[in-house]
């Protein structure tokens, strides 16, 4: 970064590139512009309204689900060229209306497209199972052709890659097609996806709620259906908070279930807290399925150490489930909820009960304040907030989510930070509370817990 | 513990109870009694020859693997009971010769027998896949009915176990006779199994040559076939060089792959360093095989998150590999190799090539001496060095193989311990390390990798 520029001058050039990347012809008539971050509109309808896709690619985008969707490109009834053309349009008006983009790849995404229906054509099969499905990625994962500058000022010198990364080379080599780079919260510290290069990705169902973070605009973009199938990262809700705020499916892997390599950091790497996971947001539960099943056949472990080399389980993930035993907690004392998410609970336990599940309330159980507690450790174990630095050092300043919550991520660093003997003592509180858990799960005989999606308030994400 | 006894009265009453729990007729004449750890001599042939063994307990202790027995057993041809006496005899004999048990439960074991054979009469099937089979555990592991002091003199006060800990509870509840406990090394932190409370154990093979360890007792019992089959634990090597040094079967599953709940430990918890692991010392490869599929498939999860929920995966157990590719590492430069490891290392290369494999010598590979490194720091993170203070309170010295590991063992106690920075370098670097054999694995298509299981010198383990 030259040091004779001011941050607000950087951001505003990459603001302009990114801008410049979006066709004349895909960008939308002032009138469909509806309002900001503090308006009440819906903007759900907009992509169906405003004229820019045809009724092919309406169809593309708003018909299929990803499985159904690579069926129908895998049989040659629809040409991946014409899907790639779909989303990327698509994409891009999602982006004026929610701005939950931060790289787009729509040139190389429409030739990929081409491609792959060449390779159907000659070979008479799909490349892989992926093969013609439209992949947003969070902005972390690394692209060629793009920057991962995750929203940070001081990032925006850094080379645009030449080649993927590991996570995008295997979306790739399955037959996916990468079209676009999604909006993420500062530092990837807070429930909100707001940060001061590419701005705040709002809601598409009502502009003045958040999209929630730190995947926000992959949920904004699944929700506008700007993507079928999008890959964002969870450590403490970053896939399932946006899922839950738009509207979309949203699963956060085990850990270390899914490959991390090929992504950018701007955490201090070799944490002893939990790891971040991969993982989908999508418009169906097959979809997810789909998209989990095809990276693990894939044997991830062979390129990255950090996916355990554990097959894919379809016994588990097609078995028709017989009568279930769902645990229920619908409140924490600690944690008040608010009534829509209470009314949500209980509709939802009611459905499933008349499904012929088997619901039990749970009252006993380990606090979840112990757990608010540990993982808020986790996220400051880094005595030198290395992800703060990176912020800090272009002289742009954090946003006000991630105002709200430093405090309580930098909360020890005053006191000279965390000991080993502390992690040590989380450590042992950890697998405390797991064990915890367990009992509850074997004593009730559970299959399966569902919780509040959230309280009050998020906190880091 | 009392104060006014020395640590040496205590050892000495705990050892004339270890001592009168063998019955007279169990006894070795002085004749078998053919050398201490300064003789050359070997006492693989003693157990046939002393004629404590009858023809029966002959050809069940010595004619099976545990697969072979369980099958006899479940069957109705062998008597659990008639089993349970045989290998109760022949551990008690094996440890006249080695040292190697410290808790036996002989009576119960025989009663344990005579309730297997009624349950087969009675419900006419086995109570579980190791129906009759006994299992000898390392002292580690909690059983009812007696201590598990890892030869700790400060130990010897805790209470006999009312019940079996979680992982003796999984053994009993798949039908396994649970009949002695095997002796370790001085805080599990040297590899000669060698402490206060129980002496050391010796090789049978050459009495003048150490046991291995942690888990030496298993190795030199099941060597002797005072056991079919053997539970260590093992973080650094702990059953594998054991089995080396023994000649037995011995295997080391993957972190986090088996329970380990209803343990003892000396240890710190909540280590950020490398965990220990559960896994057999055995007669054959199939019968590792009947353990870890038999704990594997009681669902260790329900009871113990320590284990992950990942299935028995058949396919890799049983699959007749075709032509492999064996990666080959002679030696490191930085740990030249004895002369008969060497000639092993080329002999097995050897087979291994006639049999149709593929061997590859490697050349360019991570550098053992980084992983020694990591190693010693996984080893070295307990700034308290808690597992000393267990040693230091009662006034017991440490054992010599101790003594020359513990300046590696506390490297930076001195220093003030090691700080979370370090950790942060240790997990990186562990990354770092394990992408490095990753990409060794990768370019070079093996499926499995041999190394010598010995350098010029043991450390922790």
């Amino acid at each position: 970064m030259g040091s004779h520029q001011t941050w607000q001058t950087l951001v505003a050039e990459k603001q302009a590139a990114q801008s410049a990347k979006i066709p004349q012809a895909w960008r939308l008539p002032p009138q469909y512009l509806v309002g900001d971050e503090t308006s009440a509109n819906s903007v759900m309808e907009i992509p169906v309204k405003c004229g820019i896709l045809n009724t092919e690619e309406l169809h593309i985008t708003q018909d299929f689900d990803a499985v159904s969707l690579a069926k129908a490109v895998q049989l040659g009834t629809i040409a991946a060229k014409s899907v790639a053309t779909a989303f990327c349009k698509r994409a891009a008006i999602a982006h004026q209306l929610t701005n939950c983009l931060t790289e787009t790849m729509f040139d190389d995404a429409i030739k990929r497209g081409q491609f792959l229906d060449e390779y159907l054509r000659l070979h008479g099969k799909p490349l892989g199972p992926l093969h013609g499905v439209p992949i947003s990625l969070k902005d972390t994962f690394d692209c060629a052709g793009v920057q991962s500058t995750m929203g940070i000022v001081s990032y925006l010198d850094h080379p645009v890659h030449k080649k993927h990364g590991t996570f995008a080379a295997i979306l790739s080599d399955l037959g996916a097609i990468l079209y676009c780079k999604t909006n993420v919260s500062q530092a990837l510290m807070s429930s909100d996806s707001h940060n001061n290069v590419f701005g705040r990705t709002v809601n598409p169902h009502k502009l003045s709620l958040t999209a929630g973070g730190s995947s926000g605009g992959e949920g904004a973009l699944v929700a506008l259906r700007g993507s079928i199938l999008g890959v964002g990262t969870d450590m403490a809700g970053s896939i399932r908070i946006p899922a839950l705020c738009n509207g979309t499916y949203g699963f956060k892997p085990s850990t270390w279930r899914m490959p991390f390599f090929g992504s950018t950091f701007c955490h201090r790497m070799g944490s002893p807290g939990f790891p971040p996971v991969a993982g989908p947001l999508a418009c169906s539960f097959d979809d997810m399925t789909l998209f989990l099943q095809a990276v693990i056949e894939s044997r991830p472990w062979n390129r990255d150490p950090t996916a355990l080399a554990i097959p894919w389980r379809a016994e588990v993930a097609t078995s028709v489930p017989g009568r279930l035993r769902i645990g229920l907690i619908l409140e924490d004392p600690k944690y008040p909820i608010h009534p829509p998410v209470r009314r949500t609970m209980e509709s939802s336990a009611q459905a499933l009960a008349q499904a012929g599940h088997e619901i039990l309330p749970l009252r006993d159980f380990p606090s979840l304040e112990t757990a608010m507690d540990l993982g808020l450790d986790s996220f400051s174990f880094d005595n030198t907030v290395e992800w703060k630095r990176h912020i800090d050092v272009s002289g742009e300043p954090l946003v006000p989510s991630l105002v709200d919550n430093t405090p309580l991520l930098t909360r020890k660093v005053e006191k000279g930070g965390y000991t080993i003997d502390e992690i040590f003592a989380f450590n042992a509180a950890c697998l405390q509370y797991k064990a915890g858990w367990n009992m509850v799960f074997a004593r009730h005989g559970l299959d399966v817990l569902i919780c509040p999606g959230g309280g009050n308030d998020g906190c880091a994400a």
